[in-house]
């Protein structure tokens, strides 16, 4: 792969975002977002400390200039500036010094990882700590340690992006990728580069549906968007939590709360095409933002597409989770596939056969060959197939399934009939309607 | 297993019912439901003779004081005293001397298991037989035989005994098992048993639903308790016969007739967490009550629990079937199993999540860690899920199904949010009316 | 198996047809229809050219009388006389000398099968050609070739034929063959045959539907019967189409365009019960007289029974399909299969429970034995699952496939009952109406 390989391109845009020490709010995400900002057109949403939404409210706006322990030898552990995962996340300041045990109440490690720093956070009780590795943590000797924490938790704002692609059709697809993790490659670095690229993407050409990709923070960050969204939700035909896309794991679909929207249907149509090792899982009611997106209240039709799953990966939400778990191959792997869901969404659409007694007589339109007894070629199946399944309700991505033919045929097959006046596209059906 | 086991109580009790020689009618069942009547409150039904039961009519009382064959030897052969099983239930009185071919006709063995005394009745048809070992019946000397069946065949009652629990619905779980056979021991002194110490169980708390155990005769005696309840049927919301419990084969649930009932979806839940081996077997009209309960004119929403099924084991209609096949661990299993089912009964209730709209903030109200980055324990799990699929519609079994998780969890998952008002529990829906 | 089996008079009636030169017009169909005729009453019906059927029109009749290539050293090659699949089907005429190089654009060869002649047509576009073996097309030395095809194009008639067997009920099934193919033996003089056989069955006692036997070239021919049968076509209850009935692939059947209709559970119920080899594969638009009958213009309850599908034998449109591949045996089971379908269908009848109340009392009818204690024989075991199941809904086909018994002996338990009062029959429903 070259320098200038696609993947490549994705993976050095992840190095950009790698470095940044987001958090839920603050100038972490400010600063990623103006990255995406530099390649796709991004409009920023700051949301007030204190702003409710539904059962939550925005807390105070959390920013961090450096944190450090001074062991006793006057040795700096710990420190921010050698890793963002140093600190938990929402760590009130503090400048004390406290004796050996004292200080472990405020340390976090993974004795089963011992050379690992876990990821921690504390959005919603003040209290301060440190992440270090278990084999430094045991190393520490006793006497007097110097905790610095220099941060300031006071009234500001949530902050989170959104890209809007219009389409001919009023109705959308919206994409959302989590933006609140520190140094965590995989998690979500690889959410937020994948979802940048795939916006320039669909804004590249003309769409049939409008696309919003929003970068926001975990569950506040949703809660948030939806808040801000709720009259506009109607118009959500389909959606996709995205993330955790450059890990070596197969392709993911997490199935919406009901399991039978029109985004269950087609995501796994792809992923299955694509690669025979993808997987397709149940919903569950933990994980990212389909948490939010599907509750109950909302139940939107949004599926959840990333590689590993939450908690699915031995560097899950510690240091492990870098730059080198995330490879280019697999980053433009996951954009083909989102590229590939994005055309499928957009020709799943339905056609009524306007010729429906026998089959129409292609010879004679020229779109059959005219000499009998052997059987038609591909081009040919997936002309009689479109016309056979053609009643208004069965869509290409349905009769590609059942015709064992590639998407691609059907489409052509479907454009060619249509020209030939044999076909009428359906219209769009109104957004399935909150049926709660 | 010492003597005082749950298990070996049950055995006990076992014991004192297996002696009894049982009928659809006459003392033998009057003794049988006066003892089960010392453990459990009993109301005692007599039906008249003659009385009409949808097709059927209540045949006259039979009750039997002693029978025998008296060989031209001397010796008596089939002796009621030495087996209930030796005489034809239900045969007419006879005084009289014939030869062996005479004799023959009115014998039963079971050629392919020569030394067991098959069970036969004759409900219907007025005769009378002997049921005998086939290695005896071979053995019989030409000659004269005495033959005396000192029965009487006369206007009396059916009998069935009824345990009503009540609970706080008027909805009713109905429970029947039958008390027809003689000394059959797993056929069915074990469903007796196990349906007595059941009652004893459900009086022992509060329950949601009533319960109606039911010790009836097998076909006549459960169209009696049809008859006489008919207007009461709309309140079962579920019900089991139950019978065959002390063998070593795993539990085994037969469906209802329609197969997609409550009941149908509980049992089978409860017996997969419960023994990986248990079945769970398709409705046909064959088999004990559920003949009666399930036919199309009712309909009812009834399974059956057992081990072994009818005519399903060797020792099945034989004296092999006696107390040894029956063991104390089984026994208590089956008790176990149903309280088990009870539990599961009562439990299966339906929520709506008050808080639908994204999740709600369950760290405020001390229900969920603050720190966060590691992965939720079970019970916070359990909590996410019953939120996110109390919808109205989705029981706890549902849920506890769906996440894999134990329905207890679930089940004290639902409580806490309940108390925190986060839930509300549905109304029971009315009772399926039948629709046939 | 004897001169005089039903498989060899099967067999002996498919030599009769073999030989003819048919095509989708013309005197080798009138030909066949004339030989059909003499077994069954069969109705003749001529539809002139240019009479419209849909998006089609009816081309000009073509006949032909002779046909061969002269090669430079004066030998006839190719000659019709010899095989009539030398000629493709509707060549235009023409006397005309050509060299080797210009001949080759108008030959057809198997380069992968270089012994078989192939099978070809040119309905639709006016050329000649000649069809040979690629073995016979390349030792073709270069010369001057003499060509002659002795046909004519002109006005004329497409010729179908039709048997109708009168049933009780106004409702039909349909039954279709085609008779398009000139020398081929499985494709389709064994449908021909098997077809005319079963017509004579089916008029041979009275049946409770209407029976359409269908004899009509392909494609055209089902569309002018279409055209002119399109006010009938809501009496058609069931349907088949049928062919390659004589190869020793396993009996296929392909469901309907639906694939949820009656016949798609009654013909696999049948097969799966005759021959566990059988097949069941879904609708495809591709294929023989089903292309038509299920275009969703019509949609009609029309499955396909086949051995080897289209395309799915070696021999398939070759010369090789020729009457050593259609066996007397295969021919005989076909025909049973068939009969057993019709059979199937005509007991596809449901049936109310009179007494649905408990079950009835058998005994006192003499419908079940007296003796008590035993199980039930398999005959009682049928009338207990008619009785339950007879609400209406279900169909005895459906109760012989749960119950595991077969089908004749729920017939005779359902005839039993009947006779006793205790069932009644239901109407038939009205035939489905199109959804479309």
């Amino acid at each position: 792969m070259s320098a200038s390989s696609p993947g490549e391109q994705l993976h050095a845009f992840a190095e950009r975002l790698y470095p940044i020490c987001r958090s839920i709010t603050g100038n972490g995400v400010r600063r990623t977002l103006r990255i995406i900002g530099e390649r796709i057109p991004l409009s920023i949403n700051e949301v007030p400390s204190g702003s409710e939404a539904f059962d939550w409210e925005v807390p105070l706006e959390w920013n961090i200039e450096d944190a450090w322990i001074e062991a006793p030898d006057g040795n700096r552990l710990a420190e921010l500036g050698r890793h963002n995962l140093h600190i938990v996340s929402y760590s009130e300041p503090i400048r004390a010094t406290v004796d050996l045990a004292a200080l472990r109440h405020h340390l976090h490690t993974l004795p089963a990882k011992p050379d690992l720093i876990p990821y921690r956070t504390s959005y919603y009780r003040r209290q301060w700590g440190f992440c270090l590795s278990h084999r430094d943590a045991e190393a520490l000797e006793p006497g007097k340690y110097h905790v610095v924490v220099e941060s300031s938790l006071a009234p500001g704002s949530l902050t989170y992006g959104e890209c809007f692609v219009p389409g001919r059709s009023t109705q959308e697809v919206v994409l959302f990728t989590h933006v609140c993790h520190p140094s965590l490659a995989n998690d979500n670095t690889s959410g937020m580069t994948i979802a940048t690229e795939l916006a320039a993407w669909l804004a590249s050409e003309p769409r049939r549906f409008g696309y919003r990709i929003v970068f926001a923070p975990g569950t506040i960050g949703s809660l948030c968007w939806l808040r801000n969204n709720e009259h506009g939700l109607k118009r959500i035909r389909h959606g996709l939590v995205i993330g955790l896309l450059g890990d070596p794991q197969p392709l993911t679909y997490k199935q919406s709360r009901r399991g039978n929207r029109d985004v269950d249907r087609i995501v796994p149509f792809v992923l299955r095409n694509l690669d025979a090792s993808s997987r397709v899982i149940p919903f569950e009611p933990y994980g990212y933002d389909e948490r939010q997106l599907c509750s109950p209240g909302f139940d939107l039709p949004v599926g959840r597409l990333t590689r590993a799953v939450n908690d699915g990966y031995p560097e899950y939400h510690t240091s492990a989770d870098d730059l080198s778990l995330v490879t280019p191959g697999k980053l433009e792997e996951s954009l083909e596939a989102l590229k590939q869901i994005v055309t499928a969404l957009e020709d799943d659409v339905r056609y009524i056969n306007m010729c429906p007694k026998g089959e129409p007589q292609l010879g004679k339109r020229g779109l059959y060959g005219s000499m009998g007894g052997s059987s038609p070629a591909d081009a040919q199946r997936a002309m009689l197939w479109v016309l056979s399944q053609s009643d208004g309700h069965t869509s290409l991505v349905d009769i590609s399934a059942k015709a064992d033919l590639p998407l691609a045929s059907i489409k052509q097959a479907a454009t060619q009939l249509e020209a030939a006046g044999l076909l009428k596209q359906q219209e769009d059906p109104a957004p399935p309607a909150n049926e709660q």
